[in-house]
């Protein structure tokens, strides 16, 4: 196991903004306050969302895409940088009005309305191709 | 995107209360302790439960009840003044023996056992009326 | 309702070991770095999972094992002590490639890939035994 003890830097909390990408609004709060590593949590609701789910085998991501509403009940995720760019990993857990639960990777959603609680850590978390997996993994 | 910067101000972790209600024993301790603005994730079991789904178009909400034991793999959620009583905005994550999950809102939900961890800032969050999705948001 | 002011003492950010276990890994950072008290949240992927689901009747746990790849939509827990060790309470939601979610009490998984960010607190957890539910809890 890979870890590093972290020292909190700032705390932020957001209100997602209704029409624009889920996993864009994170990113473009760690754009404007300089968040170069970070872990948070929201939740919400969203008007569609796009999951993708990593094939351990093929070493690639499969998109799955669900055009309906649906609420956000639990979404965890990171800041790091990722290819020169602040990258915000987003897990979610969405469900449909029957209860029924929908989860993976969120790569894009449309906010319905979100809030989230980032807290930004010293220094940087940076992500690099690790062979064993084929993800971008930092540490 | 509205968001702004906060401070932690006290931590709390809480052992909820078999037979209670869920999303009111989280109330009961920002009540005692005065806690006007939050955020807090938990884990644990219910007896039951109620879940609301926002209907996004006619904007208002749905329940859906059920009557049996789920586990609480992921509750999220944070604590706001709301119509001058402080309300805990929860959505969690339940499961069936199957490992089935169903998740949303949750309006509310009898204990079985439950572990929080909350965290305190500084200031008030204050929820009102958003004219776009007919929710009350803060911020 | 029970619950305890805790002040934090020091925060980890953790990359889980491809092949070892979900929990022990958590574990494992728990022992090296002596964490007597503290919660944590997750993200990333097993190749396979045991959950356990709390039959709030009977007061036994029922194991239901899937041998596939899932995602970690999201994971919760906390790390106290039990029977002089320490123990790391998991519960996670998993995702199929149809983002499918199932989700409970998370005993083992091994490790595809895992993101986990643990805060440590002063003072000690100790679960003991509770006679109301049956099941090992602090405070």
């Amino acid at each position: 196991m890979h870890y590093r003890e972290v020292e909190t830097k700032r705390e932020f909390v957001a209100r997602l903004e209704p029409g624009a990408d889920w996993r864009e609004e994170i990113e473009t709060l760690a754009d404007e306050e300089e968040v170069d590593a970070g872990f948070f949590y929201a939740l919400g609701a969203v008007q569609d969302a796009e999951l993708w789910f990593y094939d351990q085998r093929e070493k690639e991501y499969e998109a799955v895409t669900f055009e309906e509403p649906l609420e956000v009940a639990a979404c965890v995720g990171n800041v790091a940088w990722l290819d020169a760019e602040r990258f915000a990993h987003t897990h979610a857990v969405l469900s449909r009005p029957s209860g029924q639960a929908i989860a993976g990777h969120l790569h894009a959603g449309t906010v319905f309305a979100g809030e989230c609680y980032l807290r930004e850590f010293e220094g940087e978390l940076v992500r690099e191709i690790d062979g064993t997996t084929g993800l971008d993994l930092w540490l």
